[in-house]
């Protein structure tokens, strides 16, 4: 069983670095915080004896030998970046759990076949940069560094030039190593295991993603001199395909959801009617059928409205996962855990992306969910319970053990 | 007659300070672009033998002496700031046509009873500051200058302490000088003068204005993993006030406008359900009654959208000024110095908030319009010819002169 104090202390620690203004973080990817909170962790991780690898996307792994050379590792591990306005825990539990396993396993002297390596992943929340698990999809071949390199934030900041600016960007080929397999433990941000009193979910799959960017463009003029029928509002074109995005997907529910999380507005002036509006669309669904049912909507209805009030509209796909079902080995190996351990369990499908996702596609993966309080995440507000932290990170140890064999 | 290339040039020149990036200007209030603007301005006025006042809203006075020492001064004059993506001749006109006339009274030798003074008033646009129109305001005694001074930009700055950066808040008590009249030039911002083929609009009216700030408080949440009935998604709630905007709007047209340019989305990231959006909703009309009932609307409006939808809503009123009547006889110096210079002209009810209409209140005033290129204002493409300046500045030159009594 692994040490929870030790986990929490390490958890606490971590959240000192790009505190949020409501008791969150914001320790965004690529940021000052985000080089401070990589130093940390490697600081930890090689107190307790591992290497550190640094990899071309800043991909962290800090590896504890196995006892045959020859076995390929185990990985563990998340993201240590956070929403603007995010929590403690969302990745990071996943990343310093992996490194409370390997602390366990010092205390308990296991020597495992196989290595273990705990890793972060760059850039998993696709705030600054999307999209999201931009880092994980280069490894596992999904995007191309170079198109991830010239990724830019909103103030036109690449994503390659970033790495660089703040001293993690590593010599390795990104996606060269090769894993046994991959374990991920995350909070679940959503309210199933809470609402069902459940320790532990055993995530048998992950839900697919769409993003739509939406560009409404119309004519800024004068809100007051321009008379309304000559008035080109990207504003309200914007307002009322929301309106259709949310229609889209609640009669999709509850196999779906739907909703724009950013919204810019220019040029954002009290009385300049809007030229023009970027938002992006986020769909979601466990059906890839849907998904597409979603999207095509989505166009349809956008180009009635623009139509409707003669304004121009385009579509960008920014980001885009199908669904995923896990590896029934490893998956099995968390439930077994969670059974051999005594804690109550039940099946999840993820409705969020990880970076496990991606990683499936190369590797055989599955994910250790614990609650959060009110299924919040994405708030500064998301909590968890250390007893919560430690059924996730026990019953991550005892399927990584598992699987890296004794 | 004024000397159109004399003035153009002016404006031209002005318009290389705070260039914007698609032709106009970005020459905000209180910024470094608005000093030097104003010291350009400064330097015109000295070279044209004029005093210059400044009182402590940063309110700019150039005077020229008239033959009666005990004569109230004859003002003109509008404003030198600009929308952040505004045009050339938004305010700029108004200014530089009011030293265009100084200029040619110097040059033809009048000698007027009354002084006549050029005034650039301190944010009109009251795009970084809410409300518009605050110096002319307070001058008019509708806004104590302490409240001005608290207004806050988007930053957290306030108008008082930018003010002082700047290095252009004057001594001066605000409103402490009487005035025996005010004229402000202005170009429409709308599209009547053009297609109706007018050089000279009078204006009898200007219509009313209301500024509400909404803000919709819901609950940042997951995107992906939060399900469709426990959101309580703030971004929808602003949608479909919005549209209710239009549509309230639209009951009134054509003697009603509405539209919200302003739009703030927090924390505004791709993967969170808006948890705050801020919008300020800008109804006008020439009638206060109509004024009144869409203010009161959008609140009944926007409170049922919040409850149905689970959010919190609040409402203030960030700007407003009722709909004005000019003064009889400076409406009729304007329309007779038209009449007397050949050119066409026809009544006009202002569609903008202008300085004034706030010092209307305070002394005899009317306001001289020409026409811009497809009623476009607010917007860098914004266009005039020489020959409307030269008609605009024309009459500002006769309605002052004849009201200054040679
Ligand atoms: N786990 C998580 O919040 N990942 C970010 C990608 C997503 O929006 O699902
Ligand atoms: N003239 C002008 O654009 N003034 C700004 C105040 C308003 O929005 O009407």
């Amino acid at each position: 069983k692994i040490n929870p104090d030790r986990l929490w202390d390490s958890l606490m620690e971590m959240a000192q670095i790009g505190p949020g203004i409501a008791g969150g973080n914001n320790r965004q990817t690529l940021t000052d915080e985000d080089a401070e909170g990589r130093a940390l962790f490697q600081s930890w991780c090689e107190a307790a004896g591992c290497t550190m690898g640094l990899d071309q996307m800043g991909n962290m792994f800090a590896r504890r030998e196995g006892t045959d050379p020859d076995a390929l590792p185990v990985y563990v591990g998340s993201h240590l970046d956070t929403q603007p306005t995010g929590g403690k825990y969302d990745g990071v539990l996943g990343v310093l759990g992996g490194l409370e396993i390997l602390r366990t396993m010092n205390d308990l002297n296991i020597q495992t076949k196989h290595p273990v390596v705990v890793t972060n992943f760059t850039n998993e929340e696709g705030t600054r940069y999307a999209p999201a698990m931009l880092s994980s999809g280069v490894f596992a071949g999904i995007h191309s560094q170079d198109w991830a390199y010239a990724r830019e934030d909103a103030e036109g900041k690449s994503f390659g030039d970033e790495l660089k600016r703040i001293g993690w960007r590593g010599e390795e080929e990104v996606g060269a190593r090769k894993m046994h397999a991959f374990f991920e433990l995350h909070i679940e941000q959503g309210p199933i295991l809470e609402a069902e009193g459940k320790d532990i979910g055993v995530v048998t799959h992950g839900q697919g993603l769409s993003w739509t960017q939406v560009t409404v463009t119309g004519k800024d003029s004068h809100t007051g001199s321009t008379p309304m029928p000559m008035r080109k509002n990207a504003g309200l074109g914007m307002a009322r395909i929301l309106d259709k995005v949310d229609e889209i997907a609640w009669s999709h529910a509850p196999h779906a959801v739907g909703a724009a999380g950013h919204i810019d507005v220019y040029p954002n002036s009290r009385n300049v009617i809007p030229g023009k509006v970027v938002f992006t669309v986020d769909f979601r669904s466990p059906e890839l059928s849907v998904i597409e049912d979603m999207e095509a909507r989505l166009r349809v209805e956008g180009q009635k409205v623009a139509d409707e009030l003669g304004l121009g509209i385009e579509f960008e796909k920014v980001g885009g996962f199908d669904p995923v079902a896990f590896d029934e080995g490893c998956v099995t190996a968390v439930r077994n855990a969670a059974e051999r351990l005594g804690y109550s369990h039940m099946n999840l499908i993820s409705g969020a992306g990880h970076d496990a996702c991606w990683i499936n596609g190369v590797a055989p993966t599955a994910m250790v969910m614990c609650p959060c309080v009110d299924g919040l995440s994405h708030n500064e507000a998301e909590e968890i319970t250390k007893e919560w932290a430690m059924a996730g990170a026990d019953v991550l140890l005892h399927a990584v053990v598992e699987t890296a064999e004794i």
